[in-house]
């Protein structure tokens, strides 16, 4: 029987911090995640490699990050049609500007989904709410998620509404 | 038996030269669409309702375009968990920048997958990929539509290699 | 009789640091202050609710503070003609553009009275000023608290006119 | 007995045709409008004097519209404690995001309710919900309007589901 | 007989860290400064009076300093023949630009003369060159601090060298 | 007797149309002018001799226009401490944002005084009210232009207010 | 005996306006000149062997032109150590700002000769410079294109100082 | 026989730390490195004259690293023919955006390989690669260098598995 499984690629170790986000969102919600440090420019053939034959090897969805040129989500789109979830990572210079317009300006043809800057956990959860058409025991994880949301959102209404009142 | 089904929202008529591209390459792989005018701000209720209704009245994927503050892709991915996929509209001041970032820059826990400035077709085909998960013929039409495209630059490629050797 | 009220909505309670010189500006003038964490995307029907019946509640003015995508003033104000003051709130990627871009470029019939960037005492005179046309006794709190302001722009021109001298 | 009246100021004649949107906005909801040219650089003792005795001469709002550096609202602010919306216009160069940052970014004590770039309309239409607070009969005009935009979204919802049946 | 005098004012006591080398390079040159703290906004009455009796007051330049919405410079330039030269402040959300265009993009009419972000130095500088038209003692004076900042590169030259011979 | 000059360069004859308000505000003013195509980079040798003879040549100041990466103003600031004012030129693809930045952020030591992006006019105004230092007379012409312009305003806000009248 | 090559490719055939103006001074200079059509996201596996080819198929430069994401020049470059130059296309949306940025912003140890956007001749002239190092007869060819370039700046000169005596 | 030198100048000392990845990089290659520190705008003369002799006096190529107005590698282009590559340097206020557009933006004629932000390593990089064509034994030296580069990306790919598996 089938598993949803996502690959969370990153263009450099250093996007952990903010990449493992997505990666603890996926498996909380008992999606098998592979992780993988690629880079587009300096092991562009192992991206190629792992984008061709992800369909095969049973990936549902792939989710990339990278900063500034920021080009390893275009790049594994092109070369498969798994759903490709793109993060732009702010790096030190342009706050993350210049990874987001790489990411989201991809040219008609071959479409990258881009998240916000360093947005990783919402690109676990996109992959998430994707993976839900097919494995529909994802939808109430994701309702579940939402409720704790909210029920957190609930908590700090209250904490604020006694904070003011002291102002 | 399920068919695939995708509602294309619009915040506005005059966004509908740009969202065609997205119902046209959707209809071409024979996926149904329903396309929609419903504003976030002007008519909140609508969206509230289509959103919520999205996963039981059998739409797979929202796609949602809107200019300037744009917030219908954010606000329908509120109301549902099913993926929506955002389109940002050009429009007269800020070049679709200010959209851009509406969209894209979501807070945690309610993704929008963005595509780029007027990207219809990018969303059309991202829909299509995800879509492909859960309805599998897909996967052959979007090979074919990269082959096509692949074939189109071929031609071109050969036709400006002519007209560079008359310069 | 009537007491000018005055609703205080932030999108997470990290926003509070910054918001609560709104609550505070509002309080020394003797406004009533309700404030509230209520998140566009995570609580949407308690941002509705708390919209509609705004009027009916008592509320002549709110005010919505929110980061980056900064849906929230937006939305409230789509459900209420109870004037909407927003404030962007500066987060850690792009500096507060992307939530002064989400606020100020609200489309065609849905106001949003929006202020600068973590700007929130501003925000809660713009509601002292607003809340003057039908509380005249507002009047003269305004004049006082911009002529304690000039007396203290008169200070440290006085101070500053001795340590240039030490130059 | 009082009328509502709201001042519309604008820095250069170039901008009237922006301008009367709000004005139009203003004057179906039977609001009293005064319209002038007045610059903050060019005539600035017009400007102070017309700020400083807009409460005594009936003024409830003042809506100043400026392009580029765009100092006008700012100023008028400075000289009333009457709220003042401020219009970014979009001049030749930088799109009106000069106007924008000039026009929101007051320092703090001076506020200034600032509307998208070129977007009169909501100017208008903030300023007559200001008045409601006041003048409790615009209240029903604003529903009134609100609800025609509805229609109008309705209706174009029905025209676009048809054009795109045809795609 | 005439002594040359530059005004330089700040909007706020907190410009003072920036504002003050400006101050420094005019003294170093024996021209005689007046410091002062005004706000275009808190204090509007004291700029006009201030740039008003500029020329009579014996000043040759006006050296006008402030963040953000930066209406400053021009405010003073509206109401005096005196050349201004603006300082846009870097502040805390947006880096100074919002300053920048603000004191930049002054509408036809009324010049002022920006310098960069934080261009303290650079202001007093150009009040200087400003001055050496009238008072030529100040042309050596000029060439003076120019000699010494070559001297200092090639200082810094000679250290860089080797340095790099280290690497 | 000593006649003021003014010197006026542009990086490229495509700027001539801008530039020439420049010149024509100046000789309005009987101030004499040298208009010049020099190019920081295509004829950076006549740049240099063109500001370090600009002292004797009797050039009290110097206007550059120039767009895009727009060398041309500091580096004639570079060999001459004749005041220099930079005009941004506005060109096909960054609006004249770029040229801006590369004329507003001059280094420590050699100031640019920047107008606003196309602002030949205010760069004309500029060098005059510069010039008005040495040669006084020019200030009752100062005087003069700023009563035309605010005489001009008033026109045409009697006319706005009549057009307004009928909407 | 071997001759100068470079190889001038472009994402789409819509930028062959732009970019033939780099095969024009490649030819000018008798520099044998390949121009083709390769798209980095729709043929990404022609874009691979031609980059990776480059060095033995006796290119000795590479220019690359793309708008929007603007992959293609790193691409090629993560798969040849042959100098890529990169051509940051405008497009519609953003101006090519984001083609700068996408092009520009490399990661460390992929680098790509970024122009300005639109900036075909000038990324000639690059290649040409390149190319001078190994092939000498070339420095010739581009010091008479530089003094043709000042002599017509010489002329443009003359017939400004004239038209200017006429304003 | 000619050994490949490479000139690495910068405008300012504080520059260094950033521009010695450079010289590293270019002297783990065994090439020849000069680095200098000149200014644009404090030492013009020292620029024109390195960069006018900088042919004959054996460079191959020039690196240069300026920030804000960045003048100085545009400076050094327009008196070689040496292809010269610009470091557009971080600095304090604007994130090195400005120096990006300073660098990048050169008129046509003129070209500059621009770099990234910061991208000192790259720029050593693109160097060498330019000096390949000419030093043959260079290619060797890069291509060892990528699959340094690519084996340490299989490390930092084997390390995060591991830390993913921990998630």
């Amino acid at each position: 029987m089938e598993q949803p499984k996502v690959g969370v690629v990153m263009g450099s170790d250093s996007d952990f911090q903010v990449v493992k986000k997505a990666i603890k969102v996926l498996k909380d919600m008992d999606i098998t995640v592979e992780a993988r440090v690629i880079s587009a420019h300096r092991t562009p053939e192992k991206a190629e490699k792992f984008a061709k034959e992800a369909r095969n090897n049973g990936f549902d969805v792939i989710i990339a990050a990278a900063g500034k040129a920021a080009h390893l989500p275009g790049i594994l789109a092109a070369f498969t049609t798994v759903p490709v979830i793109g993060i732009p990572i702010k790096s030190s210079a342009l706050d993350g500007m210049d990874a987001l317009l790489s990411i989201a300006q991809m040219p008609p043809g071959i479409p990258v989904a881009t998240v916000g800057i360093d947005g990783a956990q919402n690109a676990g959860l996109l992959a998430a709410q994707i993976l839900s058409l097919k494995y529909t025991e994802i939808v109430d994880k994701l309702e579940d998620f939402r409720a704790a949301m909210a029920a957190e959102v609930e908590k700090k209404d209250a904490k604020i509404r006694e904070e003011a009142a002291d102002i």
